[in-house]
């Protein structure tokens, strides 16, 4: 019989925001792997599992154990902030995972910031949407641009992932200098920070006013469509072009 | 005090989808309105409560019955299959909540179909990606080949919800004609019917065998962008370009 490794979103990290799929592959792991942080999120609810975490940026050597260990006949979760399929280790560990044939993979999804951020501030998110991140340590920043051009000509409500880093402070400006060469500077935006962890905040603003934000990694940032609306203290884009 | 209205995103359907703040949400509610198919969905584990189910099209008659149950006292979910934020009914409840002073909305997320079908792919969605309805019942359609050709030539991993009805049975191959203008014939695709229900099926192709299958509106499709490779039995898109 093969053994397991699950790769498993988590949510935002709370159990509340976790699914019982993910709750349950938890549970019938012997080990969990991660990144020292999203890890640590549900090291509380699991105290007897052994965790073995790896710092940032070691993304493949993190992969390397968790399906290591399950070669050896342990069974295994890897666990991911959010959703494991949205910016997460499920590509990484099934293109490693070709390797290791005695391993079943089961990729459990779980709640992506897009949506869990999106909820904290009503509804941005009803209609087309593009989901882009700001990272340029995997993607030249041409393609970035390329995107946000074109997300932006194209009416999408737009969803930014890694809006900014110590290295990056400015991508959230410049992203919405591009952004703001296709809408009005008046196109209602919003962020969150922390979602669903100690310390969230959101705000609700104008583009014009986004620009100006300070952001950091742990931050969702939305630009609104043509239609999207400020609602009472609420983001709302509406279901279609009426 | 005022009175409550979850807006609940259920996933694709099971218990096991659910997150334990949904459940929590429903559990706590005395009434649950939705949908009919969403409503039969979640009626199995929710045998007491009473439920309030309304036919499709029927969107603005089901927010006002949900708002004001509420408004007369009762907790009360809003149901919504994956996440009410997305293509959901969050949306509406918010735009036609101002009028009902006395609810307090609180928008519960859930896994939407692109995380949930993803998951059964592979990793299609690991880089950034737009969503795109291909309905055009609120939306014109000159709007939808807008993005669809946006969307494309950025290299966009591209995830479409209701590619196909009775009334749009050459939708899917129409989307497919404007994707082909950007992207080459043999890029990897796949889609998956019935997530996490009964008849589930996936299968994983070319854009060119895309466009010749015929898929109905509980299909959730994926065009990998120029990165996206088969591995194994699974569709996944790299983290980055490297």
């Amino acid at each position: 019989m093969k053994s397991k490794l699950y790769v498993v979103g988590i949510g935002p990290g709370g159990k509340e925001f976790m699914t019982e799929q993910a709750a349950q592959a938890l549970n019938e792991s012997e080990i969990i792997v991660g990144y020292t942080v999203y890890a640590d999120l549900v090291k509380k609810y699991y105290p007897d599992k052994e965790f073995i975490t790896t710092p940032m940026k070691r993304e493949k050597e993190r992969c390397e154990i968790a399906l290591t260990k399950a070669q050896e006949g342990k069974t295994v979760a890897m666990v991911c902030s959010g959703d494991s399929g949205v910016y997460g280790m499920a590509g990484l560990i099934l293109e490693l995972g070709e390797k290791y044939k005695e391993v079943f993979v089961e990729i459990v999804p779980g709640i992506t910031a897009a949506s869990s951020g999106a909820a904290v501030l009503g509804a941005p998110l009803i209609h087309d949407f593009a989901v882009i991140s700001l990272s340029d340590l995997l993607t030249p920043w041409e393609t970035i641009e390329k995107r946000l051009h074109s997300g932006a000509a194209a009416d999408f409500v737009i969803c930014l992932y890694n809006p900014s880093s110590h290295k990056r402070s400015d991508y959230l400006e410049k992203a919405c200098d591009i952004i703001l060469e296709h809408r009005n500077s008046e196109t209602i935006c919003g962020y969150v920070k922390n979602i669903g962890r100690e310390g969230q905040t959101s705000e609700i603003m104008t583009l014009k006013e986004l620009r100006t934000r300070k952001v950091d990694m742990f931050t969702t940032v939305y630009i609104g469509n043509s239609q999207t609306r400020r609602i009472g203290n609420s983001m709302v884009t509406p279901r279609g072009y009426r």
